[in-house]
């Protein structure tokens, strides 16, 4: 909190003393916690761990709210709340407007609370949920000894590898942004709401500020490498790059966006006679931002037709590969859908037929497959709750199915005139603001960390 | 073909000679297949099942369209095809407009169409893609020898008491929807439509032309009876009431249309302030006219506000019970899917514990659940595919969307200005019509039967 303050905004601090007084709190809680609690280190038990997951996920955004609620803003408790948690969950849905007029510190802020939060999600996704049996992350150990607590030493190498790709990753994406023209404040900001694949901005008009397919290029490819597993990054460090270049969920993952980029691009060249580069690269920026779930846009797609506005709806549940920044139900889980439908079929065809899944080079239990089967049904029967609710609450129907599926996939964006990729979350009322607030941290937590805390199983004993 | 002229309709055919030559068409294909055809009889190879599934739903619709294009209606071919595809697989989307003033022969034989429609659908639920290993009926079967070749003895009698219970429900609607005030005309046409919940009626406002609570009661418990298994009703025709009143996927169906349909209503009866009774009827008949894929209106439901409507959008996807006339997703896949979660949440909290799955008193193998979960995906899949086809065809999204899923699900009426409750298909581009008869043909043989169909394996040697 003291960054935006000291370090990177001489002369244009006007919440300075909104920044202090928030790093105050801040100092002043931790300082209680430390001191109230005993010297002993306890290692922590698989429900203490559900339970510390769950709550850092809420503790942090409402510490993180504190400079937007204490500086000038007048934004109101609601609004400053939505705003941090779809900062730290790298939602990047907004209720501010005006982004282009606010003082460069919150804008800095906004983008910080976006990067902070993709390492912690890395983090988790790593070293927390495969401890826990949650996210499919098993399905990528080299060996079943690897997220054993006894890994502790690996696992504390790991993290480091994993901060400096994140901080490398960060730093080449700011020079690239640089080098092609942005301000060194818009390169900074952009690139830490581009790798932590967050999606805010600094202004209103989102990357459509910077109308260059350079920087329209180079932003995808930052999107991708964000929506790309970190752990194989630093297999990369270590000298190995097969695991990188081989890997059967990132090689689905660029297929999949540049035929989805290709079909839109070739759509509007058919039917608008967009100049075919300028189509391809627009397209491929917006679908590689809405299926990272990051969230930018360079243009409201929206009104490229009813075909691509369909498209992006089911883009939004896509999202990108499991161990990344990215949220949404993953690449992984698709293909280990379509394994299960090939396997079907060769089944129907050759009833006694001994089939093995393989997937990465490794055959698949059936454990395996049935986790992610229960995330997808969970998911969406989620989906189809929280949809109802905004419904409920008045909104209509495609800015609640967009509106449910943009937070819990984690995007940013929904569709139709309030929420689409020129709107703005800040007209819903405040009931639909806190319901997407709920979505966006089941989402972000793989819905099944907080489920499991509502089964009776979890407190008993 | 002759029965619409012959035997109900005297003194009111004016499309008899439209019968007579349609009739005359299908004796001639039926000799010239007869005679073309070996004496040798051969048995069925599994193939050679799943191409004679897959074409005689391509070839009854077609031969079903006949009367529709050879009478005085001068609908198009795509139109009489629409409509008559639309009918044999239950779905009851219409093309036709001011149903009121049609000859009644046309409209007893658009009833006539759904009503044999329904008995199909039974016979290859029970009788086929059990031994195609597809659409889970094997989960039911009370022996694994039921569904094998052998079994012919057995399945003639299972036949016979499946003929007779729909013989008896149909004969048992026609006489309560007369007892309760309708014309024996409209009492036979809606009792055809509705135990085969296909939902075809005999007025453009639907079931809205008889606003008696009675009679939309009535029709509820009817469709619920065709959402429900058949083949437990031959189990109590055999005097055993025990399976049909502890099946655990009728017991889950009925608590299900109950407890939508009271959400509705209170919702109504808070917002608008609907006398409670009328609020509780019309939503039970219109809840379970579109979960059971029967598809009939009382009212337009979607002027009930947003809520409403996004619950009926997702109501769509749902279904009635295997085994039964009605389409969708089906009730037990979601239970299952539902036990697989709990299974998910106790392997989170006891990673060792060992846990049997139980569906209606019998353990559920891996390979049901992964058939399940295989056809939920796909299902999804294809919806996504429909709509994004429809939609570049220039269809907005909420038609998109609930025609893919209204299809697919062989429910009948869609969402919007268009083709929801009160509209109608008719002005629908020729090229979405067609698309939506591929997705109804889909939807009605369990999607697998035809996939398999375009796997290089199928066509191996």
């Amino acid at each position: 909190m003291t960054l935006p303050v000291n370090l990177l905004m001489f002369g244009n601090t006007p919440d300075w003393l909104a920044f202090v007084k928030s790093a105050s709190i801040c100092f002043g809680v931790g300082l209680i916690c430390f001191f109230s609690a005993g010297r002993k280190r306890h290692a922590l038990k698989q429900r203490q761990m559900f339970i510390l997951t769950v709550s850092a996920w809420i503790f942090i955004p409402l510490f993180s709210s504190l400079p937007l609620l204490l500086s000038d803003l007048e934004l109101s408790v609601t609004d400053a709340f939505f705003e941090s948690i779809s900062g730290v969950t790298t939602t990047g849905s907004t209720v501010m407007t005006g982004l282009d007029h606010l003082p460069g510190d919150i804008l800095l802020w906004r983008s910080m609370m976006q990067w902070m939060g993709g390492i912690g999600i890395i983090g988790m996704a790593v070293a927390i949920l495969p401890f826990l049996r949650i996210g499919g992350m098993r399905l990528f150990a080299t060996e079943s000894s690897e997220w054993t607590e006894k890994a502790v030493p690996r696992t504390n190498r790991l993290a480091r590898g994993l901060v400096f790709s994140y901080l490398a990753l960060t730093l080449g994406c700011v020079l690239t942004y640089w080098a092609l023209g942005m301000d060194l404040f818009g390169a900074v900001n952009h690139a830490l709401t581009t790798v932590a694949t967050g999606g805010y901005s600094t202004s209103d008009s989102s990357m459509g500020q910077f109308d260059q397919l350079s920087i329209l290029f180079a932003s995808s490819i930052f999107m991708m490498l964000g929506g790309i597993p970190f752990f194989l990054f630093v297999r990369l460090l270590n000298g190995h790059a097969q695991p990188l270049l081989r890997d059967q969920q990132i090689r689905f993952f660029i297929k999949f966006l540049l035929i989805i980029a290709s079909i839109i691009a070739a759509y509007r060249v058919w039917k608008d006679g967009t100049f075919p580069l300028d189509a391809f690269v627009h397209a491929l920026f917006n679908v590689t931002s809405v299926v990272t779930t990051t969230g930018y846009a360079s243009q409201d797609y929206s009104l490229w037709g009813p075909f691509v506005v369909v498209l992006f709806f089911f883009l939004t549940f896509v999202g990108g590969c499991s161990g990344s920044t990215s949220g949404g139900m993953k690449m992984f889980r698709f293909q280990l859908s379509m394994l299960l439908l090939k396997e079907q079929v060769l089944r129907l065809l050759h009833p006694n037929a001994v089939i093995a899944r393989h997937y990465n080079g490794r055959i698949i239990s059936d454990e395996i497959v049935a986790s992610s089967v229960a995330f997808s049904f969970i998911f969406l029967a989620t989906l189809a709750v929280v949809a109802s609710i905004l419904a409920f609450l008045g909104l209509d129907m495609t800015t609640s199915l967009s509106g449910a599926a943009t937070a819990l996939a984690n995007v940013g964006p929904g569709l139709g005139d309030t929420i689409g990729p020129a709107g703005n979350f800040q007209p819903l009322p405040d009931a639909a603001k806190w319901v997407l607030m709920v979505a966006m941290l089941l989402g972000r937590l793989e819905l099944l960390t907080v489920f499991v805390m509502f089964s009776p199983q979890f407190w008993r004993r």
